[in-house]
């Protein structure tokens, strides 16, 4: 099956026919579709495919017995997520899972026979869009989560990872660090559309990643009290609006003081009535710079207008980081091999540095990681707009090709 | 029964137990209970009820026979509604009702014999809270919104008003003007909790309504582009969540500068993602002010703040009226009367002018209207902590009984 084939297969998967745009959130029907889409490749490779304790997919491409020098050596592991963000593109996360599978076909054809098991991975609840914490599976996978905690996430209707996970017949208390199977990874792969123009701009189709900016997610709370909208004079009034507003503001004014990127993409409103003062205000910031320190300055200015604002129309606030990710720094060891199997194969690949969070930035803290980004004419991501051009993706199928026929050769 | 019982009675009915506050929004389960409750409340008084073709409820004291003269008087009308905001307090509304059938009691206890009709009204839809335009039923009553518009309005779900009313058991096919029922209306007396601290600031109990400000709300579309929170370059945004911030401060800034009110107490976000900058942002601004020109610059300047900050940031902004009341003066010879009822009764009773809009502003276009305010020591409405003294609400009662006595005894 071709690229092309396998790529279309899953695009039907958790579109919404309205917006074009997809909704697939872990544990939902449109994500155990994905799911069967998923093992469905494999069985059609005749990969042994697995779900490891976190929900994560494995299909394990076994070298054949006589390569298998040394014994148990550790496998060569690309792969993304299948997950959405609400209303997100196809190419995040799938276009990594499909160049996977379409890598190793590619390879078959050409008899690369390897020494070590190639694998293709896809990780749970990247986005975090339904129960808050992306990477959860990598993160579950590493310990950098315990179980406990990831079990009572909840989603904003209430329901429980657990629960979740339960309704969907997984088993929430499998959940937990998986040493064993993270000692069988030698090197783990994620190819992903990139989400910027830096390669537009540099007109080339291929980037390997050098590291990923810190990021994280903020929680605002702005408690004031609810009142009638016609009657209640300005100078009584305790509207917690006005301080989310002016936060809003803010997010981007310190972003580009400190170089960052700042983002309020979500908001709830209680009671949410036309006609009636909020109660509360709940907004999310969602803060990433070059550096921790940028970051830091970004978060705390935020902060502080945040306070000033609250204060300043009799309101309280509250701030919490609900996630969390320092810089990541991906093997320069391997690095080296990515671009130096890709110069051979004719690829020009330039270095770029990452914005957005990704599992590779997970994984990186405990297996050597890498990544592979696919040219984005627009740079528009998360949004239904979202677009590689098709034979961008086949340079990156033949791009990972190249890099796991380098790593998986001995 | 005493006025406390029969408030104790309606008081359980679409009450959120979190909360504390109300959830009576038209047509639902909670609607159907006060309506039930209406229904008990008058068969157990001996008075004839009946649904109007637009679904309030009427509720009638006819005059013994002898009595009628002369012949087909116009009756004398107390009444309010019965549905909440979202999270409403218990008095907004109920306590015209309550407070009518109360009344009533009074008045045959005192063995007060009518010489018109007395009639006790509940209007439909009177914040606009499931349909989006307030005093529904008595607009539909009166003819100032037409069947057509009324039946297509459509709730946060979709549904629309005639769907809904159809599931109700109601009949959307009979919505429209009702000329006979109105003609028949001599006088419309609206009892209602105060929604600010006027009469408290007076130490009054009591207050006779002068007028209602003109009011209306507007919705501002602020439509962006979807796109990475962590890789999209600030100078690439198009984020429409600036420009509804600086709108929402704006609101407040004008209404401030004109002597209005300003209020943005909803916003829906699409699609809602902490790390995604929005598509699109929808707010509301509802805005108030003492006359029609005061009100224009405020909205004036609120849409001007809007569209220079959608320009800002590469957003296109629209705004649109979607309810309008004009300022509303109660009937002089009426208020007269109310006074001098409750001079009479010595019952002190200062005279206020509404922020809010009522039923009672909707019907004084077509009946001689008038409005009495019982003191809210808070001020605090729209909201589950919005109060009233119970012994106020019994004064309530009697100037109530008092000026139906003045205007139904001849």
């Amino acid at each position: 099956m071709s690229f092309r084939q396998l790529w279309e297969s899953l695009l039907p998967v958790g579109r919404d026919q309205q917006t074009g745009g997809y909704q697939r959130f872990s544990w939902t029907a449109a994500d155990l579709s994905c799911r069967e889409w998923f093992m469905a490749a494999a069985t059609a490779r005749g990969l042994r495919a697995d779900t490891d304790r976190n929900g994560n997919l494995w299909a394990w491409w076994e070298p054949a017995t006589a390569a298998r020098i040394p014994a148990r050596a550790g496998a060569v592991v690309a792969g993304s997520h299948l997950d959405s963000v609400p209303d997100g593109g196809a190419f995040d996360g799938p276009l990594g899972v499909v160049s996977a599978f379409a890598a190793i076909d590619l390879l078959r054809e050409r008899g690369f026979a390897p020494a070590r098991p190639v694998a293709v991975a896809a990780f749970t609840e990247e986005e975090g869009a339904r129960f808050g914490v992306p990477c959860l599976g990598s993160r579950l996978l590493t310990g950098v989560i315990s179980a406990d905690a990831a079990r009572g996430l909840r989603d904003a209707s209430g329901v429980s990872l657990a629960a979740a996970m339960s309704a969907a017949g997984a088993q929430p208390d499998l959940l937990g660090p998986d040493d064993g199977l993270r000692d069988r990874v030698a090197a783990f792969v994620e190819l992903h559309i990139e989400q910027g123009r830096q390669l537009a701009d540099l007109d080339a189709v291929i980037g390997v990643g050098a590291g990923i900016w810190p990021h994280g997610r903020w929680r605002f709370d702005f408690t004031g009290r609810a009142d009638h909208a016609g009657t209640t004079v300005l100078a009584d009034r305790r509207d917690p609006m006005l301080p989310f507003a002016a936060t809003a503001l803010a997010a981007r004014a310190a972003a580009l003081r400190h170089g960052g990127r700042a983002t309020v993409g979500k908001v709830i409103v209680v009671p949410g009535a036309v006609n009636a003062i909020p109660a509360a205000v709940r907004g999310w910031l969602d803060a990433r710079a070059p550096d921790q320190e940028a970051l830091r300055s970004v978060v705390d200015d935020v902060t502080a207008a945040a306070n000033q604002a609250a204060a300043d129309h009799g309101v309280t606030a509250a701030a919490a980081r609900e996630s969390f990710s320092p810089p990541v720094e991906f093997d320069p060891g391997l690095r080296a091999r990515l671009s130096g199997a890709l110069a051979s194969g004719g690829i020009k690949a330039p270095v770029l540095r990452a914005g957005a969070g990704h599992d590779a930035g997970i994984l990186a803290a405990k297996v050597p990681t890498a990544m592979l980004f696919v040219r984005n004419p627009s740079g528009v991501s998360h949004a239904p707009q979202e677009h590689a051009d098709l034979a961008d993706c086949e340079t990156g199928v033949s791009a990972l090709a190249a890099v796991l026929a380098e790593l998986a050769a001995r």
